[in-house]
């Protein structure tokens, strides 16, 4: 990846890396100190609900970006886009999984992401309330960072058949008709059907604790920091025509841990 | 509570709580060895999975209990009944959501109840990969202890309200028919729906992060342990007749923070 360093003439992609992982867990960690605290809760036109925190930890991070890439564009949940016509767009959720995190739920993500010419290169899951992460590249693979601080390299597991696999969706109240229908089938076809997760869902498909998720609804901002995590570990990432997601990309996601499952799966979604 | 003095001439209801409290923590920690390591996972009659580390659990659990109450019956998920015409009864579930130990979720949990005349008096919700507790005694009080080993009473909400009200069940598909058409609808009208969480949402609803929880094909070992830490935090849990749960209940838990939203959503459940 070129783009990082042509823009800012100063820094490679491992120090990119390194300087989004740092950003993505000093905001998680702010997040965290409004975690079962009582709050008010917005809600948005889009019926997502917001809190402080959210807006508080997205402007952490937009200044922590303008500062260290000035020429750089930023597109975040809260405060919208900003230098779109950058080549090196930053993609910010402060709190991915609003809705956990006002239930007391500890499974919520700091998202980050950079994205060159549309791509996504870099993505970071940050897990507050786990103090558990993922911070992927592209390019050099994916890593997972435990509890106690011990790193590894995350890799997908092998499953090749629906009726083997680990199958994940956010909700599936967010399904309607035929595509209901669909979702709801595939999820009696697989070998355990699983509910909830947001961002979560996604690194634990890296470490190949899980083989397939399938979930609609989403916003840039929700996946783009996932794609390099799940391309990272070696899994498969697309829109539901089987397309590679971008920043245009209608919100409509699925992934696997192999080809075979994918097609498998899309096959059953899509028929 | 008199029972467990009565039957063993020893320890008070304080003393049995630690005890149940450090037995929970021992064997959580025994299972959290085996948590997203590579395991072999059957599949029982019921359809749940189970792995080696339930039985193990189970094992060092049922044994821990012969040895220190021989006069008490227990009941477990795994290694079902003995000594069920004892007057106290401990109840065990080594793995609560072996759907989420399967497939590298935090959320699962230890539990362990001990029962006295048919009702339930010390319950212990135990999350071994959040390193977070609920130690509940109908008598005295629900302590909730932290990641960071800071303890608290835990106090439900007061929400009242339908629409106010944080709902969790674990899965839809667990409903059928009429019922789901209801349980959908009471998603629809409370303010935030949630899907997933097995005996952790017990928990939140304790601490008052979560309002409202409506389950079926519930086994006594995945409630009776909710019963004391629901009830020790000023909570409602009865069957969906609205009455008392114990032993020979079927199945069917409605919890919630107040009596007036346990009885609005009994309303909607059972019209």
């Amino acid at each position: 990846m070129e783009s990082p360093i042509s823009a800012t003439g100063r820094v490679s992609l491992t120090e990119t890396a390194e300087f989004a992982a740092a950003l993505a867990r000093r905001a998680g960690g702010h997040a965290l100190r409004s975690f079962r605290e009582p709050m008010d809760v917005e809600v948005k036109g889009d019926e997502s609900p917001v809190t402080i925190a959210d807006r508080e930890v997205e402007k952490l991070m937009r200044d922590a970006i303008r500062e260290r890439f000035p020429g750089h564009g930023i597109f975040g949940e809260e405060y919208g886009q900003a230098g779109m016509d950058a080549d090196c767009i930053w993609v910010v959720d402060p709190i991915d999984g609003t809705r956990s995190f006002i239930t007391g739920w500890p499974i919520w993500g700091t998202l980050l992401a950079l994205t060159c010419s549309g791509r996504s290169e870099i993505g970071v899951i940050e897990m507050p309330a786990l103090s558990e992460r993922w911070i992927g590249t592209r390019a050099q693979g994916t890593l997972f960072e435990a509890r106690d601080g011990t790193r590894q390299s995350a890799r997908v597991s092998g499953c090749t058949q629906l009726s083997h696999a680990r199958f994940y969706t956010t909700s599936l109240l967010f399904f309607e008709g035929r595509t209901r229908e669909r979702v709801e089938a595939i999820a009696q076809a697989v070998h355990t059907p699983r509910f909830g997760g947001d961002c979560y869902i996604y690194g634990l498909l890296a470490s190949g604790h899980v083989d397939l998720i399938i979930e609609n609804r989403l916003q840039p901002y929700d996946f783009m920091a996932t794609i390099p995590v799940v391309e990272g570990a070696g899994g498969v990432i697309t829109d539901w025509a089987g397309q590679p997601l971008d920043m245009g990309s209608g919100g409509e996601v699925i992934v696997a841990s192999t080809p075979e499952l994918h097609a498998r799966a899309l096959d059953m979604l899509c028929a």
